[in-house]
């Protein structure tokens, strides 16, 4: 192992995009309208391709051969770092749009301060993943202005996605002493700006779309340390199925 | 492979059962009411024994060494038999109560014949079996008069269900060259009255439960011969997965 801290931060960040990614593409030839079934198809395939480069680059670091698909495929449920958020149920499209928002509106200023880190693989491999996360951002903050400032049923159902989703939105900003680790070696930049960059994008968002963060204050975690919800196992069997049916496959 | 028409007919029966049990163990905590949910989880983990029963036994006509886990977790979606019926969504609760009944329906004059074949290994699985199927057909005929005769939802959403299953009972009454190679060598007993037999129980349900076995003559079929629908993939890789991720693994 090379640099165990950097290692463990990879696989979080990986699984954050692969977690995501495999979610969204459930939705492929089921989203509302064409365009956006192929909006959030293509979404996922950028996330999927992020966490492709950002697992290759954990197998470099861990230095014991596994590439992308073996630590994407072939971890156990706990060996998964990914915030719960990500692993929640498509639901309905606002339900997707929302868990989508709140991811993006943290991954955008986390990449936009990656880009600087004194590891040269991570920068590029956030630079190039900054261009499409600003792309995701755009569009889930959109939907989340119109489906949230639309009809009234269209404004009940997503603020009641917000309700639900909520108290999983702390966990982006888990840090442990993985983060430190790496900050104090330089290889992660200052990133202590990245939450109040999300609240004022949230909040400006959220008052367009006229809706309301909820008053409790419940907050759900675990999942950096490999504590999922009840929906994981499901994802991961599907997730994994063709590499554990077919050992070492490639596409 | 000491018989291999015997060895595919029982991959037939195991499957069937196997598929089925898999199926209803979805329910498991989330019946309608509480005793329901025990009823169907009873009747997954009856449907899933016999699957143990009848593949353990296919293993040893097989003479590879495979037992019912290897044959029921390991096998590709092409080499499972069942027919297509057991494989289909749960639906509400009434969509899963007709599967049933269709099936129960078929499968205790099956077991009522099977007790009689030569082959007494087959025999005494079948004489186990047809017990607990005997209880499966009355729960689940019983069930299908109370929503058909029952409220004017109840009966609709019942008939709903029989209309989009019906397509799929024709298969249960599928044979070819292994059923015939196998009541030629006195294996199989005569089979020819079960047709009749599961037309008559069902007419006298449906009469009861006031509903109408659907005018249009659809049939599908394709699982006895490995072509699946869509929905198996998924159940597949639920099915399989703890044994895929701890292979050789106990309970």
């Amino acid at each position: 192992m090379k640099n165990e801290a950097l290692f463990r931060y990879l696989l979080r960040l990986g699984d954050d995009s692969l977690i995501l990614g495999q979610r969204l593409a459930e939705w492929c030839g089921h989203g509302p309208i064409l365009e956006e079934d192929i909006a959030m198809t293509n979404i996922s395939l950028d996330l999927i391709g992020q966490a492709m480069n950002i697992l290759d680059y954990a197998g470099v670091i861990e230095d014991k051969g596994r590439d992308c698909d073996k630590l994407g495929l072939l971890r156990l449920e706990k060996e998964y770092t990914n915030v719960l958020l990500v692993e929640q149920l498509n639901g309905d499209f606002g339900d997707t749009l929302m868990r989508q928002f709140l991811f993006d509106a943290f991954r955008k200023p986390l990449y936009e301060r990656l880009v600087h880190s004194t590891d040269k693989q991570l920068a590029a491999i956030a630079d190039k993943s900054l261009k499409e996360t600003r792309y995701h951002l755009k569009h889930s903050s959109e939907w989340v202005i119109r489906l949230g400032d639309g009809t009234e049923e269209s404004h009940s159902r997503i603020q009641n996605s917000l309700d639900n989703l909520w108290r999983y939105a702390d966990e982006l900003f888990y840090s442990d002493a993985v983060d430190s680790e790496l900050t104090a070696s330089g290889i992660l930049p200052d990133l202590s700006g990245i939450r109040a960059e999300w609240d004022s994008t949230i909040n400006v968002v959220f008052q367009q779309a006229t809706l309301e963060i909820p008053a409790n204050n419940w907050k759900f975690g675990g999942g950096r340390l490999g504590r999922h919800s009840e929906y994981f196992g499901h994802l991961l069997s599907e997730l994994q199925y063709m590499q554990r049916a077919y050992p070492n496959m490639k596409w």
